[in-house]
């Protein structure tokens, strides 16, 4: 049985920074994160392109996972070719060259008590 | 490769727009969101049909995302052709002419502290 | 275009209604419920089996919902042909026999301040 | 109609177990879990094999469940071949030998109130 197991090209179309936080850095400062899996044979190369309401996109930011490993990459965290401004609205695509499997979580700690979304992104 | 990626048809059946609110407007205001990504080359026409328990549905709700443009939506703000009830159960079908990605998102400030749902919309 | 759209046979692994509560009734009681939009012509009947961990299923739950409208049914409120007991763990399998949508969503008010969680239901 | 609804192969990228909790056990403890229907004739055997970023794969972790059950396994608690760390990122396969459907919760409870996340994981 092959190892691989996933799509090469996923979708997220709520993205979000909250522009501010509560809490101990870095566990509860707001932040959303792409959490990705390659359990294949092969290292992936990862695009993302970040898509916004009033101008053109941004990236591709380029990541590679290895092969069987995993990476939970903050979109704050991105930094080349350019930063995502805090508290507006995104939305993200995620390319890869091999299948990948991605998961998107935000860790929202605007008020004092932190709140949590996570879903499977859109592959298609 | 082409920039598309999505569906022309998609399904939230969980629509709720918490009746009260805690905290600074418009962030922690009770919500409920429609997060649409057009990665493609052309402009979509969206229209948003919305569904209750005891009446014909309202709608449809008309809504443009240009080409290469997220749009995050809140039904909060739509009032044409009427504005949607706050604190009553409903759900919504969001159809484009061309591929689009949904995801839903609800911030919800009844209590002191927020809570927040999200999940990619179902496609069929 | 039909308005048609959806699947017959859905499910949710995850069933939890948490043991107890806290904030105003009804809309602060914990609770889990299965969201369903029925966009077609024709009424869905629709049956929810519930699955436990080390109990035969309880049902068939049987449940109406009219053409074009949605219904958002919380599993506390089961009761016949049982109820379903809190503080357990169960799994559904919602069964139609016109193509419907489903999503869960769950209020856990079991601190002081609600927390939620929300996904569209597999479909197999 | 056969009983059985699923796939026999599941991803979830975003593991993570958080590092602290608030609040009464074992309710309250931090935790994340993996949700398995199986709705068939027949006994699952599932093997869940454990990704992390920066070393080889732990597993297979082997679980049962038996026919028209669900089981709801807390990662916290699998200890066999090893523990999974508390408050590093990981990610996990689902292997069945007959259809499953798996879905993924995790309670927060790093701050004083408890925050939920929840999603169907991909099937491919």
């Amino acid at each position: 049985m092959s190892a691989t197991i996933g799509r090469t090209r996923w979708a997220l179309p709520d993205g979000h920074i909250p522009a501010w936080s509560h809490g101990p850095e870095p566990e509860m400062t707001s932040h959303e994160s792409v959490c990705i899996l390659n359990a294949g044979e092969t290292e992936a190369h990862v695009e993302i392109t970040v898509f916004f309401s009033d101008r053109a996109p941004a990236g591709p930011y380029r990541i590679t996972v290895a092969s069987k490993r995993t990476r939970h990459i903050r979109f704050n965290d991105l930094k080349d070719p350019e930063m995502i401004p805090r508290g507006i609205d995104y939305a993200s695509i995620i390319q890869s060259d091999v299948p990948i499997v991605v998961q998107q979580t935000r860790l929202d700690s605007r008020q004092a008590q932190n709140a949590l979304i996570s879903t499977i992104a859109y592959s298609g």
